[in-house]
């Protein structure tokens, strides 16, 4: 059988991807570190079919139309360039945690979606080829490919564009307390919002100073000392939602209660001495990035706010892996 | 009698003023537009006495100490420098808007200040050197001494950076509706807040692009082209705080209720095509700037959201001038 099932978590980005310098192949114009959320995975299961007359995608139950469709066949036309497969496959992907809730679950789809699709034809992709073969369908889903603590190198050519591991998992039991606000759907997507990210007159000073923040927040974490991580990762995504509100058009993804939590977890830090801060991706919803020591005195405060509608918990997991369907 | 009183007003920038290149003498980096708001303005006697030891200071009917007094004596300095004057003087100086709404007084105090220590020595400054003068105290005091629609350049010495009209007050019938969300006193003031700036890694990048901005900004005003305004007065707003608050430390000055009004206020642009934008200070109250026409609306919509504490309403003003004690 031409079967094949994997299992991928999406991962949380403390140094951010925003913005490439080819939008086709997703080429980011900054490297990037994160990790993968152990508890949250995508499973996907692709099936190369001799009957089918087009790809079958059915996504957490309900089969894909339009876009959505169209771009998880578009990528399986990726593996099929790889492998000079000509067939069609059928594919069920379903997540463990809901949609909007500001996890987003393009990363975690489109590395299992690489590693299903590609181990149910037999070929035999290297960590870095699944990473790369990942960042076509969705930039982040590179970073999903590898387990632990992950950077995502800029490369300046489709083949060195790829996510590895510099620490495992276990290196530094860090927590992320996802405190969502709201569970609308994002206004802008990440594909366009990547795009905008050119016409901001800030986005080349991001672009330049990236490296360096990149640089400390990867040491931070070699060296595990909070504070200098904490200020690399709210300064990096400062730094992010900068360029995302000074495009044309504007792009204002915080909320009211965004900054409420935000202000809560600095104050947790600067007056309490908690190990925390805050990371926010394309959408209202704030990762409190925390130590597992300080978790439950974090996860206590943000309960305290009326805004946080729910909270979810994820430690740094491992990488993409095939499992029994 | 060496006595002389000014009224001048304070002003709000469309194109912001954010840090310097000679924290000293308060020479910008980048050149600013703003109007004075002509219902607003503080009051200023000063009134040079043989017999005095030292400068005495009233503030809205207190004594002013430490700080303040001394910055109040230290601009005073100036004024004797220019006069070659070695006396003390009496001054008396009071708001008609009260303290902590979001409408800075030190720029209406300096170019007030600055006006009436020189006329009551009878010195003839011209609107130019007045500008200059008043900049020493207040950077944006530079800015209330002409009226009408004005442009502060950055200079590249003390004596060429000042701020002139360049559009009387009569040209466009806007409106300021200043929405109060909080009387707190600002966590960091404009003086080390302007010294903080240089530390953010889009800085360089704000001042790189601000002529731009500037340029856009004053065609927009001779054009009365709202539409053109609102697109530059809120990017330029936005590239300023994205410079707060990735500076070390970070600056972030808006709460809750400041993005709330923020939404609203693009709302009613975007989907009800009501000729209004937002620009905010270094703190949480915004500025809605709008057409005469609009400010009945903006002012009803804003009245619905209960955070909003206070409507100030102001209109473009002239510029500060003497007035019988």
């Amino acid at each position: 059988m031409n079967t094949a099932t994997a299992l991928a978590s999406p991962n949380i980005a403390l140094i951010k991807y925003w913005g490439n310098t080819d939008n086709l192949l997703r080429l980011p114009a900054s490297p990037s570190i994160s990790f993968n959320l152990a508890e949250l995975h995508t499973r996907t299961t692709v099936t190369w079919e001799s009957d089918l007359a087009a790809d079958y995608i059915l996504i957490n139950g309900q089969e894909a139309t339009g876009d959505s469709r169209d771009r998880v066949a578009h990528h399986l036309d990726h593996v099929r360039k790889i492998a000079r497969h000509a067939g069609f496959a059928r594919v069920e992907s379903s997540n463990n945690f809901p949609a909007g809730t500001g996890i987003a679950s393009s990363a975690s789809a489109f590395a299992a979606l690489s590693l299903a699709a590609t181990a149910a034809l037999k070929l035999q992709l290297t960590e870095r080829e699944l990473s790369i073969l990942a960042r076509l369908g969705s930039g982040s889903a590179s970073r999903s490919i590898p387990g632990g603590f992950v950077a995502w190198y800029t490369g300046a050519h489709h083949q060195d564009s790829y996510a590895e591991t510099f620490a495992p998992p276990e290196h530094w039991a860090l927590v992320d307390l996802v405190a969502v606000v709201s569970r609308e759907h994002k206004k802008t997507g990440s594909t366009p919002g990547h795009a905008i990210a050119v016409t901001s007159p800030l986005q080349a000073a991001r672009v330049a100073t990236a490296q360096e923040r990149f640089d400390r927040c990867k040491q931070a974490i070699l060296n595990r000392d909070f504070r200098a991580l904490a200020s690399v990762v709210e300064q990096d995504n400062h730094v992010m939602h900068s360029v995302m509100m000074t495009g044309t058009p504007a792009l204002l993804y915080w909320e009211p209660e965004t900054l409420h939590i935000m202000s809560l977890i600095r104050e947790l830090r600067q007056d309490n001495g908690i190990d925390v801060c805050y990371t926010i991706d394309a959408g209202p919803n704030v990762h409190c990035i925390c130590t597992a020591e300080a978790a439950g005195t974090v996860e206590a405060a943000l309960d305290t706010l009326p805004g946080v509608l729910e909270i979810f918990r994820a430690t740094p997991g491992g990488p993409a892996q095939l499992v029994a369907s």
